[in-house]
């Protein structure tokens, strides 16, 4: 096999959609977003209706990272398409939906901060999928997986809609934000004393650099994104949670992220949970935000409203957050056998 | 200047005294108990009363270790001696308190896991002292310092007994718990995977070996200590405030840690900290434990609740937690200056 | 701009060449290889030559990933295309030539660990690319550019082959191997307990794993691909300098590693030093691998024997080894200047 | 047993020897120093002989060190002493010698920068201990041990004075210069770039300020007291082996501190080396200076030498560099079963 290119066994096909929810986008972003749709070997030559697997992005991913190739490693595009090549599990339709914005990512869910990303995956690219592929459109036929926030997503976006998306893998997915999200808001804090404590004097000053070239643009960039998802000001603005200086939380805009914590979520939506067939749990014993221990307060939060062992799979593995790119087809493959067919 | 050896020009008096509080203590640790009292140059010659600073000590700290030299400085006992023969500060007696548990601290709080830490200070030690040492036995004459759990013991003890207490420094002292305690539970949810997620198993380990030879040790002994502070059973078990596989807090027990963060102890104790003289804080930049966070978040409170500007002394310096016991002489000259005398 | 997607003011041709030289090298590679060649703006309608900027990679890098998208970022194949479309300098062809090897890298030089590498660049890309495009054929106009191992190919390739090679830039290259490669043998050494002290243990486990799993694989693979480039059996066999529990240097074998070291060959090659008519030189401040201070010894020798201070730029910026490539295009401009055309 | 307190079963003796050769040193220390002895239980009560080991401490060490209390481990001092009263080693006196200079350390060298401590220790301590302990006055019932610069004394004196020396222990001893100074030479030229890259600026700047406050404090006050040890000029200036901006090794002067490297002084001293009758090597194999490799590296000179294996104990436990006070007994008691009496 070659390092640098590689034949799939099904096809990968690059579309684009136009969104009406992410036109006037608050952030000016692209509201024509591309759209990868994977068909497996054998759909050209059938008939037959798939099931489909929507796959979504950690925080400042965009579609086109898919592509991207690392050492000694595939991308997924094609270790998934070899799940299926080898026939280790039955065809599925894969779903690369973009959902990328200005700030690094959206995740996943309507905001005035950043647009209707929830909305637009679930009202115009559910839809337009099954419109244009010979998919199963219904939830006990169709996934969501991701990884990062791509695992927050991929857990939110099921219990918001049950109707749609049946089953689900988080990789590494944010989860019991005061062990996530805490620590970077006192690294934020910190990294604010160069900015007049004021988290947009540094989101000016990165946009007219070169980005990533100080140490704290990875820290800032991920805190500034998800201050605009979760507690923006009605206009969009972003608001940080916490006092600029002490870190002291400010408890209405703090509750408005934990809202947003699939663990404290999950009595709230237990119905749409116990609605799904199969739920894939995994992360890194050494992850950099402890989303190890948000899995497995998932994994518990899931069995306490009575979520059957059998259609949960759990792991950790040893590892750190980032390089687990080899466990999405393993999610993969659990999943294509678990969705009706 | 010698390094291993200093004539001091006051007198350090290495005192016994015999607790009743501390007899029978849950841990079986000594009731009799050393004590160090520094007496300035002059008060052997004179026969004025003088004001006093106790000085209590970070977790793992016991009297001893104030004796300790380390590479290119002086022990604090003669740094601070040097500010009062140099003539910096008006003499001050010195007392040194060793609260030291068999779990490497007691918080200085009234514990059913440690033992009546407080109690002993406020009431065997304080009068102790008045009636060996010619102290001005009142509130405005009578300060505290510390650092680290030091720090935290400093600034609530006024709190508790501003009777007895009415000036205080800390240093990196411990507030603001949701960035300086939920990070180690989590690591400490991570550690005790090696130990069946029971940290009374590492504690039996820990005790049968060399105590600091494996990675998590120093976490440990310090999570493990806390909660017998905070959340003991009646009995005096320490209870973690966390699930020992997800880090979940159990809000019954982390609102007991909760209730002694001296932030959110400022507005229950208001008057208390009002009727302070002189209130040093600061940090290091970079403390570990975010305790420069919680040094602004408390400088905040007492501007909130009415403090003086001019009563406080707040400063953040470049510094990590450890190696910044060069900052205490600078709180104990600035108090000596304003305990009346 | 999209993150995913830019259209390129000049034209990149995916070519492939097919290699005699590389033909039955000792690790199987392919010796049909890919060849990306740039033309910059102007070249489809004008019949001008142009100079040749030749481009390597560094180590576990393969021709693929220079289309990899990075967060907030683009490729430097779209960057060094704005540096032509914008007018910053005259256009230049642009030649990314691929060296990877099963190891990881060939350190461009010719090994009867990898292969020819060095005499594939030299005597295979160079004549196909000047047989094919229109550039113009001479070492005054053709420049060579690469970080990190590729930066140390962008220093040896113009001290070997002054007749082709007229400029270079190396950006973070390997050179003063006491501080870029000594510490990497004392890791790994003590990687090796694991494997028996054998590093081919190490690389059969690695070959039947997911590659990057285990904490010392980076590291080793690194070592072993430098060992089957500098110090090979001549069977083949890549050895270690080190005796493998100690660390201890086998003289004969660092030997041949320091005689690949650019700072040690400046005096045996100062005469095709002196023929360069470009040279840039840059580095991280805080390279993990101390090319900051190669990059300063590689200066300080090329001022020693006579390299006018008017021909070299020489930089240190505040970055670490990773996330420099926005520096390429700056290299590419300034040599794209100097180049004759 | 109290934290802050202990009764030795044997006795600790506070001595002061007048050196005649450290008078007039050239950083100007005192040459009146502390020698504490320690006689082990039954030593007052009997008249024999005892067998003595000298014990030497790592850099900016001084004396007073030894009676430092860490958290929950005693000193030394009090661990040696239990080997004595549990009877699990027959008695030895035990010299604890201090050799601090005002750079932090002497490494136990005769040295125009520093002193002629390695001649203190042998023509002045040994025969002044001789004189005044029932010592038995022969090389055979004579060791020395040490920690990390302690180490390598122990490791080097007796390679020097086989006269005097027999025995010896190294717990992290210094050697495999190539491994465990040039990563520091790198380190060093970086954080001179703040001072002119001049390491007397920094000096200057160290000496006037609080010591250890800035990041570097800890590296440069080694790297230059090494320098003085090893490579001094004639006048006792320290010289830095290395160009202070490139890095690159002045071979002259790098060979003078290859000269004093343990591991290149075996086959110079074998005689002296198969002299010995117990030699116990250990290190942490996460030493962060990788003496670990250092000690594998010793253990396989003597072998090569043809020092029989059962004269030698050699072991790699995990620890890294620090908190490894905790082997020391468990060397001064296998010495002590060795040593002729």
């Amino acid at each position: 096999m070659l390092p640098w290119d590689h034949e799939l066994a099904g096809e990968l096909h690059h579309e684009t959609i136009e969104s009406e929810l992410l036109r006037g986008n608050p952030l000016g972003d692209p509201h024509v977003r591309p759209l990868w749709v994977y068909t497996p070997p054998g759909y050209e030559s059938d008939d037959r209706r798939y099931p489909a697997i929507y796959v979504i992005q950690g925080y400042t991913g965009h579609i086109g990272m898919w592509a991207n190739r690392t050492p000694f490693r595939q991308p997924f595009i094609e270790t998934a398409d070899a799940v299926f090549a080898r026939g280790e599990a039955p065809g599925c339709i894969l779903v690369y939906v973009d959902a990328w914005t200005a700030y690094g990512g959206s995740q996943f869910v309507d905001s005035a901060g950043t647009g209707a990303y929830h909305s637009y995956l679930c009202n115009e690219v559910v839809p337009w999928v099954d419109a244009h592929f010979r998919t199963i459109a219904a939830p006990a036929s169709r996934g969501i997986s991701g990884k990062s926030s791509g695992g927050f997503g991929a857990m939110i976006t099921p219990m918001l809609r049950p109707d749609l998306f049946g089953a689900l893998a988080t990789h590494a997915g944010d989860a019991l934000y005061e062990y996530s999200y805490l620590n970077e808001f006192a690294k934020t804090v910190r990294a604010l004393r160069d900015y007049d404590h004021d988290i947009l004097k540094w989101w000016a000053d990165f946009r007219g650099r070169t980005p990533f070239t100080k140490e704290h643009d990875q820290l800032l960039v991920l805190t500034l994104g998800c201050a605009a998802a979760f507690s923006p000001d009605p206009d969009g603005t972003p608001r940080l949670p916490v006092d600029p200086r002490s870190g002291e939380l400010i408890p209405e805009l703090w509750e408005r992220w934990l809202a947003w914590d699939p663990i404290r979520m999950i009595d709230r939506y237990a119905d749409a949970l116990r609605s799904q067939r199969a739920i894939w749990i995994d992360a890194g014993t050494r992850d950099e935000w402890f989303l190890d221990l948000g899995a497995e307060a998932f994994r518990q939060g899931l069995a306490r409203i009575g979520v059957p062992d059998e259609r949960v799979h759990f792991e950790l593995f040893p590892a750190a957050h980032g390089g687990i790119d080899y466990r999405y087809p393993q999610a993969t493959a659990w999943l294509a056998h678990r969705l009706e067919r």
